[in-house]
């Protein structure tokens, strides 16, 4: 069985989309917000994937996607709190009705009703409710819901240990992820993504979150940011500031998903991180969305290289494209 | 002919950094600056290096160090422009007359007084300065001046293109090289660094700049931050916005430093990016002073790796360890 830890909902139909955009224009002009769309149809929801996810999965031999918002719709810099609560229960809700379609192929993790400067124990209401009435098994925190301002508390401030300890409860780990960027500094996809895995990863590092929270678990996706990459860096880091090797100090609590979209940069990455801590994962359909002209295959097919991969042992392939999945999502198997 | 176009004179003598903090607790609390110090003396300057950068230079067989002031001492956001003007100056001058003392072993490139909020323009007379009357031969320029909250315009906006043709006027490269970090999200080397790294080089790529100014050249440090890593996202991200690839658009403009520090990363550099668009570079005496318990040698011995990277052809290893260095800073040679 091959889980793919990282899949969003890219296709939403585009009436929610539009609801969304008025929504958020009517938070700016200060007009009364549009009315909540009617829910999806089966018909509508299964259009919106079938031709793409679904697709994908039956092409690439993959069986089960790890399913949430839009990571880029999510927007928590844009409106206000109120309506991104709205936005996020409207979002959580599309997606548990695609689990419900296709109970086969998805399992849902939920968008967080965050807004820059409200506390995150706000999202523990919502978090419940994905968890416990809609059996959702993850969610996904924007470690910076200002959209590349960075003006909230770093992670590894009690700003959110509420939410933590919420998280511990429920047994579900969070992937780090952040949103869109209104900072001009900062592409989207090209650098606020990668960089705020990185950045995640260093708060981390040079905290003691993890004593604090010894179960707490994090996925920091897109292959970890610039991470394994510049391994040697972070071990030489951690040791010049006297902290215990990487391995004793993260890695029960931190995982790295395989989206990493070229032969090299994944056999970087198998090699690299121990095995029992990478997930693998497409971001499928996501970022990068065309065909590689130097292979003939899409960009995000990261099964494709995972499998070129021959190094890798078979109790290594089986953790990471399922095991750890199971492990990490310890409410999977329910 | 070993050349390592990345070393910062980390060693300052400490009362310079002391006349620094007190210079900027001055700015801080509106008293007069302290007096500027008295230049250093050979004796004090070849103190500061010869247990240190020359040592490694000799222990690591590397001939020149293309050398600069310390990164994280430029410190842009700290005190205000003209505080920022007169450390710029002093922290050449220094880097000057450790070229005179060892002109075998330094080349200087040149701090910046940058401060934000205020245009690049203004750092035009000290680059002329370093330049034509200290014979240095590029400069570091900090992408973002405020420290990690990223509120000046970014590397593709006018607001930079004063600086810009008088880079190319002079025919001096400028390495992307931020400071330190005033936001408690961003380690400063371990997050901030390789952000503006990655950051910079999306700005690269979603913008016309090298349209603009077809002969300005910048070195990404520290292995081009998440570049090499997540080169399949960034071709990927370029087709998908119909861009030329990433050679055509990008390469005859961008180099990468080998400030990577383990094998398997400094490997995949060297077999991402093609050999004509890296520089060798260990960042030494810098980021990571310790040494890897798994090699016995220290993490930032660049060289070991560049060394036992036995894919490389002569030509390329040449090119790397010294060629490109003299093609990318046009002044070497003079």
């Amino acid at each position: 069985m091959v889980i793919d830890c990282h899949g969003h909902y890219t296709t939403i139909p585009k009436r929610f989309e539009e609801y969304r955009r008025l929504q958020v224009a009517a938070c700016t002009c200060g007009q009364p917000a549009p009315v909540l769309p009617a829910m999806a149809s089966d018909d509508e929801l299964r259009e919106s994937v079938e031709g793409a996810q679904l697709q994908r999965q039956r092409d690439r031999g993959t069986d089960l996607t790890i399913f949430s918002p839009r990571a880029l719709g999510m927007g928590h810099h844009l409106g206000d709190a109120k309506a991104s609560q709205e936005w996020t229960v409207l979002c959580n809700d599309l997606i548990h009705r695609l689990c419900q379609l296709y109970p086969q192929n998805f399992a849902g993790v939920c968008q967080l009703p965050q807004s820059p400067g409200v506390a995150p124990a706000n999202c523990i209401p919502e978090l419940e409710r994905c968890v416990r009435e809609l059996g959702f098994i993850g969610c996904n925190l924007n470690p910076d819901p200002s959209g590349g301002w960075w003006t909230d508390p770093p992670l590894h401030d009690k700003w959110w240990y509420p939410l933590y300890e919420k998280l511990v409860e429920l047994d579900v780990p969070a992937m780090i992820h952040v949103s869109g960027s209104c900072n001009p500094h900062f592409h989207a996809t090209g650098a606020h993504y990668i960089n705020g895995d990185t950045t995640a990863f260093m708060q981390f590092l040079t905290s003691g979150l993890f004593k604090d929270f010894p179960t707490l678990k994090f996925i920091i996706p897109h292959g970890g940011g610039a991470v394994p990459y510049h391994w040697g860096r972070y071990r030489g880091i951690a040791q010049d500031m006297g902290l215990p090797p990487l391995k004793e100090l993260l890695l029960d609590n931190v995982f790295f998903d395989t989206c990493v979209y070229h032969q090299l940069g994944m056999e970087l990455l198998l090699k690299v991180i121990p095995a029992r801590n990478i997930l693998f994962a497409s971001e499928t359909i996501g970022a990068v969305r065309g065909v590689d002209p130097e292979t003939g295959h899409y960009f995000d097919d990261t099964k494709r290289y995972v499998d070129a991969a021959d190094f890798l042992s078979a109790a290594d392939r089986e953790l990471i494209l399922s095991g750890n999945a199971r492990r990490v999502y310890g409410r999977l198997a329910a």
